[in-house]
């Protein structure tokens, strides 16, 4: 892990940009961490249209974590923003958009070839984003994942024992493969549904929530679409995380 | 509203048991209420099982309630306790514990015969309960209506103008007829809902949540049956209080 810059926000959060070989990722971690009271952390997951674009809704999420104490950390997905794309990819992109243009149902081989390989790809690397954030002096664990694309964080808090908890935004294009992964999900979930969400099939996030194997499992839905989060949804998140963290 | 007895409990909560002509009924008050500083009210709402079975689950509500600075106040309900029984309502509960003893489905019309009757009869109660209980210099407004029968809740929050928001709890038993009327709802609504309650139509709870008017409405599903809801959801249904009655 190599910092390529670092800026103190106006609020005292320390915001690092680092490389982690090829991959571009940023730490974000509040004034009060140190080596002998190192911060939780949360890994904040994000959709596939670069770092760049989504830093300020992160820089947001990331402020309102370190206000409670949290570190938080972010990695550029495979694909997305400076990244190589793949043709696999590109041509399953080009697909989703023909079919919802057309207003068409997006059928399940074009969800398995923009989401499968996706998962594929990006879930070593925030284990490996992980192995490195976590030798940081000032960030302890246990580990959140929050948020992004829901697929990866199932994926995630199946195979990587140190997620101690998930905060899943629900989204509708997931594979059905990853329907039988969440029944192997064991750490408390807490999924955040906008009920009116454009790009959503509500009954498919409902059926994903009910198929999660979590003995603790919330879902909170609130009005609104797709980035009309309200505020206090975000709060109870943030309170999932210190329930789970501490 | 004549008062029949009062205590003040450990934490300093003054427990005050009243009359409004034939109606019991029962009011807490945190120390912090005064005339100069009138406490919100949040009327509680409850299953018709009768206030002496009701009493320790709402005692825990009230003290929940009054950490908040919040003031509580509940009814019996028409047909439970001592209150006179009506035999179309004694008609309707044995073919409800008939059809759900053979497992049958519980059709539209034994569902309307439980619950229209109910409602018809408990609104006016409560707004009368209303109008007595803002008398008290102690005891302020805006006013909250929190749990119970969720379709007493839906028409209250319809017609009494000084509910400003509500706290309402999933239950499957609901009218048809309801279902227009939680179109009209206004204020902001949080809806908690057990995912595994034995006694809940999951389906129908998430329709009636669509249905419902506000423009602020959230649904909090957790784990459990239908008297599992987690401290974390009471606590969330607080915040939700806070926002709105402050």
């Amino acid at each position: 892990m190599h910092v390529t810059s670092e800026q103190r926000l106006d609020d005292g959060i320390l915001e690092r940009a680092f490389t982690l070989g090829e991959i571009p990722g940023i730490l974000w971690t509040p004034e009060t961490a140190s080596a002998s009271a190192p911060a939780p952390l949360i890994l904040l997951g994000h959709p596939p249209l670069g770092l760049r674009t989504m830093h300020p809704r992160l820089v947001d999420r990331a402020r309102h974590a370190a206000a409670e104490g949290f570190a938080t950390a972010t990695i550029e997905l495979p694909g997305s923003g400076d990244r190589p794309r793949w043709p696999a990819a590109e041509q399953a992109r080009a697909d989703l958009r023909r079919v919802m243009a057309a207003g068409e149902p997006v059928g399940d081989e074009i969800i398995d070839a923009l989401v499968l390989p996706l998962v594929e790809r990006a879930v070593p690397e925030w284990r490996a984003a992980l192995d490195a954030l976590l030798e940081l002096p000032e960030i302890g664990g246990p580990v959140g994942y929050s948020g992004g694309v829901i697929s990866i964080g199932i994926r995630l808090a199946v195979v990587e024992p140190r997620i101690a908890a998930a905060g899943l935004f629900a989204g509708s294009l997931v594979p059905r493969a990853l329907f039988a992964e969440a029944r192997q999900v064991t750490v408390p979930v807490h999924v955040l549904l906008q009920w009116d969400d454009e790009g959503n099939d509500r009954q498919a996030a409902l059926d994903l929530f009910d198929a999660l194997g979590s003995e603790e499992k919330t879902l909170h839905a609130s009005m609104g679409g797709h980035t009309g989060v309200p505020p206090f949804a975000g709060d109870a998140a943030i309170r999932f995380f210190s329930r789970h963290l501490r």
